[in-house]
């Protein structure tokens, strides 16, 4: 079964700045779709703020397995109703992968329910990317460790909820620490946060990041159905109880009467 | 130490429902607020929606170390603002304890990030909550099980995110199961969710529950200072990195210059 | 890629008890097996607690992706080597599904580290099973709950560790409760749980047991090659550390000399 | 309350190396117990290796709170029943502290269920420890991050379960990584390892060390009564059950028999 994965950048950077225009030139979103379609397994398509609902209608994330969410310079020109949009997405079964300074976007803040915040500094150092859970599917071909010659460095304490799974932590240069692979569930859909990116390096051109995020979307890859009915309250009637119970006490609904919400 | 508690109520369903007003006269809050003040470590006051800003002022929120919220009847009354005001204080490191229906309530979804939808009957049917989890802090001095004979049914699905520790698990006499007590932590706030508590029964008279909640206020206090830094994302410039290092490689920022948020 | 699964059966009571072997004449490993290998993706073979190694020589392990364990009445009689061999293949990545009374199995005891005591009544009543995390890959395709008509009751407080995940939770017709799939990873190995089977009852005959199971066991299959550093402590002398390093104050260990264990 | 704490130490390389002695001349243990002694809640005595059953009898175990312990040259030398004896405390509800090369004792690896493994390298290194969950009452007091000047290098991938949570992630000057500090519930048990502490080094000398492990005895107690029925598994016969039932179908054990182990 192929996986439908769809690249979301916010696609600024690459089109003022020159330093990110050299090295990405269809913008990062792009190559990062075109790493993800180099695996047999994957066909990703992508989606720019830019676009009408930021490319991110309801039809579109309907058939959408996989969402890789990359933004930095602009995040909150990202509309509230789509956050929401994605958000309930998620809860069905959709993937969510989120790259570097997506750790500030909407959507993983809502998620989240935290502030997700770190350090920051950067001076293009040396990152050194260790795997602390070989086992898991994420880290799958990948090595002990791995180095990313210049990166932006991210430091602790990064403010999310403790993960499922811890599956990397970088090394700086500088002296910092970083919880950089993290798995989580809400609802029915996976989500995994994955540091690199920063986008005046060609951290999407390194082969063991690419490796990673193509990891990624198929482990977050929920291939049943969407679970619509985790947004539903239902009331379970007393007459269609499991079990045989009868009424008792006082009750502030009638009959049939929906809950408060 | 005294821990300071402060006892949320909507405080609707007590004053227009005959039923509700007669188990609580002067509000569920203030009877939980009493049990509270009975053990001799806690000291517990309220605070309704009715209240200017609902009573959670920051001078008020700065001198509590651990909110409980009761709500059911008009989640939605509730400012965005206050529920934005009350997360930056569990983040700080104020513990939360969410009773019953407040698993809708705007600031329980806020920290979850998840739907926190439910299956629910109101039939006054048993209720036998289990302790999956007796070594826990907030299982202390509690039995294998407890009855409360009459409650409303919550059944699965609950969709909350995985817990750090399931600690109670009910049995409905109608045919359900729900996990009825977990924690969380988010930023330095420690969360418990406590099932027990529909308005139209004398829950909140029941000591083993009163027991279970005062546990879970001793549990959720934080003593230390408030964690303003978790809001923070501060930019570590390269002159003041821990290693020493040497700018490489092109940067989007200026020297000293905030962050993207 | 097929997934090779082994059952291993104690094999006791289907030989002793015409109960037991009215239910399963061939032994509870042999329908299990045959359950799994009507599902396309699996090839499930058998060993048994009498049979040389218990069926569980190095060369079998070794080709095995995820053992399936049943035994009850003499977990004793596992010979203390064949539970370490099968320890050192789950860290290095098979799968293992623990079935009903193979809680209290050397094996599942000590990748455990705690003691898997229940409560448990023989009255043949209902069960019934709510999924409590509907997105989970083991969860795919099970209803909301379903229901086995006759089963033994196993009752918490079950000591095990935390869970990763718990996936489902019993409701027994007695009273009780029991969270009856949980998930551990040790190693790189996938750990499930699973309650039912009692072997006085058809429960390996029921549709949606077997359903579970074999979601069991493919979520439990880990493809990556087999994780054999996860045994070894290795020294990285100063002349190969990563980043260059000058040796610095005494040292204990000779230049070369292995650690102690 | 005051917290009984009973340091364990092995108690061999500061009597046979030089070094060592110097500096923890009545032993590491010793050390250990001051500092925590220097905390007004804290009574720490302490056993050693060659004390009659390790200084760990059944007495000396049930007056304990809170065990730390510090082993490397001879593991294999603690008698297993002895092992048998701390892990069943333990699961009662007995703190364990686990110091640095402590993570290869057979008490660790017996409560861990995995081999506990991880890379090392003794040269003498600059360690930096970061802090990654400082709502974390075992972070207390501790800053975003102290540096020890000198340690013995552990790096990943450590092969521990998923903690409940991480708190502390150490940087080492050679380039690996090391989650430091982590958390885990064994029964009703506390469970915390710590990773510094190498004896050629001054480590226990550290304040901000001996701040960690005094926060993590602070942590680990368990202020409730022994958690004894944690051993057993009782049956729950039919005319006890908490719901009215029946008995259906065949059993194999007779009325009050007791259950297979």
């Amino acid at each position: 079964m192929t996986i439908r994965a769809l690249v979301w950048g916010e696609n600024i950077h690459e089109r003022v700045n020159t330093v990110v225009a050299g090295l990405y030139p269809d913008g990062m979103h792009t190559t990062i779709a075109s790493a993800l379609n180099a695996d047999g397994g994957i066909s990703a398509s992508t989606a720019t703020l830019q676009e009408a609902e930021h490319g991110l209608t309801e039809a579109r994330l309907a058939e959408t397995d996989v969402l890789l969410w990359w933004g930095h310079r602009d995040h909150g020109a990202v509309a509230d109703e789509i956050v929401e949009r994605v958000a309930r997405r998620v809860y069905e079964g959709m993937g969510l992968i989120v790259l570097h300074s997506g750790h500030f976007s909407k959507i993983f803040k809502r998620l989240m329910g935290t502030p997700c915040a770190l350090k920051w500094r950067e001076a293009g150092e040396r990152e050194r990317i260790w795997t602390v859970n070989p086992g898991h599917p994420i880290a799958s071909g990948i090595p002990e460790h791995f180095v990313i010659d210049n990166e932006e460095m991210y430091g602790e304490h990064f403010s999310v909820p403790e993960p499922l799974e811890t599956v990397f932590i970088s090394w700086f240069e500088g002296g910092e620490v970083f919880r950089s692979g993290m798995t989580w569930r809400r609802g029915a859909g996976n989500i995994f946060y994955f540091r690199p990116g920063h986008e005046t390096y060609p951290t999407y051109h390194h082969p063991m990041v690419m490796k990673v995020i193509t990891n990624g979307v198929k482990w977050a890859h929920n291939p049943m159905p969407a679970l619509t009915s985790v947004h539903d309250a239902p009331n379970v009637p007393v007459e269609k109880a499991l079990e045989p119970i009868v009424q008792k006490g006082p009750t502030l609904h009638e009959a049939g009467e929906e809950g408060f919400k």
